[in-house]
């Protein structure tokens, strides 16, 4: 019963398959391919835009290319202060965009408010020892497993367009953030003002396999040399473009996240069920449940697997007793049923 | 009859069947995972040696993170002036070696002379506006397909390691100098001096799958921080360690080099029998022939692929007459027979 | 009635008497001249020990460049959140320091309490995602005016140290700092746990002179590169030192910071008996009075120069009114009482 | 007789004395006063053209900075291969430019023809592998004494425009290039096609000083950002304004560098009379002369100082005899004619 993490199982039946298809032939190398042109037309379908695309294979990769391409050396990216971005990826993005910083700012359930971001922006010093902010970055889940809504989204966007910067999304968990929300792929991103996004495919049925996208392909001319330049040009680039065929094909990709979130949903309320309280509202596949920290070591005892959470984003009415921690129980398309309610024996047997 | 790189192919079917093979069940992220662990042992075992070992999608980020391991920001790295290194991945060593400099010496078919080096060492300014050379990078298979000998490596690598210098090795087409010269991987490596070797296995048989391998572990402290903010550790880790599984089996790796070397063989000894000469001497699985323009042109009409080569680092006796260029065919562990054939028969046709 | 900063005013007369008088004559060039080893043996008697001392004409530099020799690129800095490193130097240090970063943490008057920094290290994840620690930075006048006490320093860079750091000291008002505590320079570095300071003497009474100050030799072994890189070696090297002879010459140095601290005593007593109170205890020549803002712009008016600044740092008890803000006056070598007297005169006129 | 370099001699009277001038009363920080303001306006009226200008107190961190406002991080800077800033900044501009590199092209007297860049700019490879083109940098003068012509920097810049690259002038010795060429500073430049210039007066009677000159405002945007963060915004900007008001006024600046001109040409022609000579035809205050190797030391033997050269720019009809060196002589505002005639009389006490 090992809910560490999405990316603790392979791929999907579906994406290996097209990658066995894909394996056969000559192809031209450097991504430079018929696969690869295929991806990005069926991704500008599936944003209903026109879209500039670069497949990479990690998505601290894919994060720090896109925000490099935004934020120049001497500017600021701001985000959350528990973002992946400025706690995950052991500097990634500082190092893409040249030392250009993160500026970290607060919110209840890793959630940027515009109120923040706005009131931020407006304190920044005008003088030449402050670094001017050129890009946001919202995380789509958030790391507390949260989703905004299109109208925050919106409203986020607005004030950074307002203020010259650019908007990324990191959306590692993208396609559960979406079949949650129950909108477009468009309505999430460029609609509500978003100019670049980490597609994440890795976490939801690839091996490895993320895409850049551009809304505006005007934003994403240095990115060849900058993809290449961060070694993250592959020479046979139909690995990645092969789990891409195969994750978009028949709405595989949204099938997944609908499933992953379901098991999520049944983790939840059973858990709810047992007395027990969530830290943040479940948007997608990700549950992040307070119990004690003595159950918690029960349950490892057992063998299942999880990992302890920052209580760092938790609203003050949701604050921990003393013996309380908070435990993120991650799902995926790989999780049955049955794997939940077997977790859930489980916690009928602790206390 | 496509004969443009050796990374137009798939992935070998030994090596797709591992990948197949490891897909299933849950497996630690980030390459903390048993499969890993196997490969590192295994490498160790090749190498006859204790090792550290960082697996990594691609050679230019390989190549770039083992030289960032070695070369500080205000360090030298040497190599030959036409080495991968220095013209064929986008500026990615400097970037990651944070501005530290390649400095490009020449040498005939793309090798360095220890004379070369040697004198060029000695009339370096000691001056603080001269950046202090800190490396020396030599590409085995070379960009002329030639290969060194051991002999030449260790000298190379004595005057390197005299003057405090790392040596790295980028071995994009290890295997096929490997079975070249006959010798064993330690033979070639940290017995003539090697301090880091990147070790490719993309190009001879996977499909992205690359390993950096440090002789000496405590060169390699900085490495898990290094390869991590380059977007280059795999959240997936059984991606890369499945392939080299099965690349690294059964003598699978070797196999697959002479097999390639043996069809350049015949492909040259039917260009040669044909009347053209060759570029520089073969070494491995590239041919690098001399052929009129028109005649090239003609070839390339009835649909073969290869590309053409610069003149750069050909020796004076073999100088191109007006009409004349030189052209690169590379084979693959996929290259049949036939197709060798085959190509030959459209050279009878052609003048 | 500027009292804006102690950067507004030249060079003392002293400090011009020795560059008028060093300027005759050919030297050396590239600070390889008598004039320069003669501050290096001089900064070595005054610190009571073998230094490695490298000149330098901005303090943003200084820090940029003393930072960059303790920290690798994949590393952390660990600051106070609202020191000049992280605010104030629009990302010079994250630069230098090839996209390391800084890392800060919270602190009543702009100090970091020795438990803040020990628990904060040992919450640290273990992981590959984080960066880890490799150097302390501490300012010393601190953002606030405050300085650490001897006791305070020792018992951080213990910390530090036993967490494999090295620490770095911002004296961009050392002198200031060092009257205030009474101790001896050697006392309040290298006694103190110190590896490498930023010896300011700009705003102390030079016009463009800083010297990074290493007490471990070892640890300035690439300075002189990371120095001629930066742009910071002067062509003409006597500009530095002779700022420094006459700096150091006759304790001047420390004359010009008790002048200075001894107005600041002056203004700040002088504020308090006219019934205002200090954000933070001033230990040198920076006061931080907490006013009305009415009373504030009035003083403004009537053409005094002093800076607002931020309340991130005051103590509970001591939080501001809903019309009061803190505002920082800097005295300096070159502040008469007379100009404290006018000063205070004006703040009679308004209320 | 120490004709080492123009580096080794401090500031003209003219020069200190307006240092002298502008060191008492307050004056805004970080060059935002008065005088700065006066050299901006001045420095447009010399180049009749609304200018951007950044003061700085190093030519290496001017040049740095001026590159690195030209050439993303994944571009080319082209230059001389024996340039200045290629050679003898210790890597500086590849810092300040993030990773991006400079490519040295070949040409006698140090000066690139406009064929060379023709034909290297035509045989580029269009692959992402190649970093492309994004300046170029000329010197003037060159790195061999030599200048060049208005139509040849006219040609040039005319190429590197078409090929969508900005260009640069490193103007170390800009006014000896100037007056000797006879004609205006805007002819030199802007008419001339240089976007940027780097405006050199350290070695012409300042201490240090020198001007990023942005043609183009435009280019100039992340100026202020760059400079503070290279650590390169003095907090007392007067100190570089001030050598700029006394190096500006009364046409000093072309004063010293006539003179300085016109001992080169004594010491050139005294040393043809005696049978020697030159490298490359001298243009401003260097003289290159050729001699045994044996007559240098003697000359050493006698106390005149002087640097050994590279052939490796010499004109093939110049080629040196076996026992023959290169030898570079530096003239500047403050050598006599008296200096001059003393080393020539020891020339003729020499062979």
């Amino acid at each position: 019963m090992n809910f560490a993490s999405d990316n603790i199982v392979g791929a999907s039946e579906q994406v290996l398959r097209a990658l066995i298809e894909a394996n056969s032939g000559p192809l031209p190398a450097y991504g430079d391919d018929p696969l690869t042109r295929e991806i990005e037309t069926r991704l500008g379908e599936i944003f209903e835009r026109e879209v500039a695309v670069f497949l990479c294979a990690t998505g601290t990769g894919a994060n720090a290319l896109a925000l490099s391409a935004l934020v120049p050396p001497w500017g600021l990216c701001v985000c959350h202060r528990e973002s992946h971005v400025i706690d995950d990826e052991c500097g990634a993005p500082e190092f893409f965009m040249h030392a250009a910083k993160l500026a970290g700012l607060p919110g209840t359930g890793a959630r940027l408010a515009p109120e923040t971001l706005e009131t931020w922006l407006a304190e920044l010093s005008p003088s030449v020892k402050q670094m001017p902010p050129k890009a946001l970055s919202l995380s789509q889940l958030t790391e507390c497993g949260t989703a905004y809504g299109r109208d925050e989204i919106a409203a986020l966007s607005a004030i950074a367009h307002r203020n010259g910067m650019k908007v990324h999304m990191d959306g590692a968990r993208f396609a559960n953030a979406l079949v949650s929300l129950g909108c477009t792929p468009a309505q999430m991103t460029w609609q509500a003002g978003i100019d670049v996004l980490t597609f994440g495919a890795t976490k939801n049925g690839c091996l490895a396999a993320e895409a850049i996208v551009f809304f505006d392909p005007a934003d994403a001319q240095a990115m060849p040399w900058l993809r290449k330049r961060g070694g993250h040009t592959l020479s046979k680039g139909r690995l990645l473009a092969a789990q891409f065929k195969g994750y978009l094909a028949d709405d595989h990709w949204r099938d997944n996240a609908r499933h992953a979130n379901a098991m999520a949903q049944r983790l939840a309320e059973g858990l709810v069920a047992r007395g027990m309280r969530l830290a943040w509202e479940r948007a997608g596949n990700e549950v992040f449940v307070i119990m004690t920290q003595p159950r918690a070591e029960a349950l490892r005892a057992k063998g299942c697997a999880f990992h302890p959470w920052s209580p760092a984003n938790l609203a003050p009415e949701n604050a921990l007793a003393a013996d309380e921690g908070i435990f993120r129980l991650v799902t995926s398309f790989a999780t049955g049923p049955d794997m939940v309610d077997a977790f859930l024996a489980q916690v009928d047997e602790t206390k």
